[in-house]
């Protein structure tokens, strides 16, 4: 499977010390985790080998999916608290500037004086995630580009900065219930190979490799 | 480290798609183990990354070095339940002609008529193991040899034998306590890179290869 495209697909993999992940072959869900390496990657036995798992990348790619098969109506859910994120004045232009494009990608913010917005709603993917951090990142990213006139990057970029910032962290302990859900999710997403980014999500160093390593 | 000299050293190792282990860094005890893979890899965080060891090859070469530690008296230890074990005609020969250097290794036997023989000491370090197996497959490794005169060859192999067919094997399932003991155990040996036949015991798969495969 191929990532999507995108402006920040990166040069074809090169080839590594593990296999590429190739046809899954396996749910994600069925896999035997047996722990955490470095609160990084998950490590799971499956059918063929060792497979690990990016944790951030592969959170990234399912909060993608998540807020990207949403339409932009569905994708805002209203705020019950909402919140205010300050951003720096030349920022602050574009933003009003694009309200709408950034709605269109779930995010509602309204002007609430200077150079602060209130947001209102948010995609519900991003409920657990720090909002405040995530606009502010997503701002800071899209407010350089001239692509004014290009409603559909705006959103798309949106969407990726968003999934990133959403997801869980490299270095930040899962829970063995975080982990199972994320599996979860994973086999329920059309793309689970690569990250929005064009990182894969997985390694598989399958049993020959291993074997051949010890020369068994 | 090199492996020690023996008859069953093989030719250098061939480049696989993990790392080498090169001088250790780290106590064997001090890893946080992750799981094991296939029952039969412990798989643990180490300093520099994931390190794989094969339960087999490392339980193999503790043993073996505990049986060669010992002196061929201490090595000994009385049965308090003799064990018969049966050979066929023309390994009785070989054992009757060889009873005192299998008793140098440890080995003791008594015939007991026919092609069978009493095991009336064995290494303490086997006394877990099957020891009817045991002698059984050491007598057939060693009666085809024509190394009569040789009795350190003949100890050298017994002991390997021994370690090979005492060591807990690949596929078993390893609970956590004989894990943590193995690996203390590592740590106590001078040679903790090879088992006695020269493969490996550990795999470091090292953090900057499995960034490096992530693109990360």
């Amino acid at each position: 499977m191929l990532p999507p495209a995108g402006p920040f697909i990166e040069s074809p993999l090169a080839p590594g010390p593990v296999s590429r992940p190739g046809p899954r072959g396996f749910r994600f869900q069925d896999l035997t985790v047996l722990g955490t390496l470095d609160k990084t990657y998950i490590l799971a036995q499956g059918p063929d080998g060792l497979i690990l798992i990016d944790q951030h990348a592969a959170h990234e790619r399912v909060l993608y999916e998540a807020l990207k098969s949403r339409g932009p109506a569905a994708a805002a859910q209203t705020l019950l608290f909402p919140r205010v994120v300050e951003v720096t004045p030349l920022q602050a232009d574009w933003v009003k500037a694009h309200l709408d494009q950034l709605a269109q990608a779930g995010l509602m913010l309204e002007p609430f004086g200077g150079a602060s917005f209130m947001i209102t709603a948010a995609p519900a993917a991003l409920a657990h995630a720090d909002l405040e951090a995530v606009v502010a990142e997503a701002v800071e990213t899209l407010s350089p580009s001239k692509s004014f006139t290009n409603p559909q990057a705006v959103r798309e970029m949106a969407l990726q900065v968003m999934a990133c910032r959403g997801a869980v962290k490299a270095g930040a302990a899962l829970a063995p219930e975080a982990i199972a859900a994320l599996l979860v999710q994973l086999d329920e997403i059309a793309v689970s190979s690569h990250c929005p980014h064009g990182r894969p999500l997985w390694r598989l160093m399958s049993y020959q490799d291993i074997r051949q390593s010890f020369r068994r």
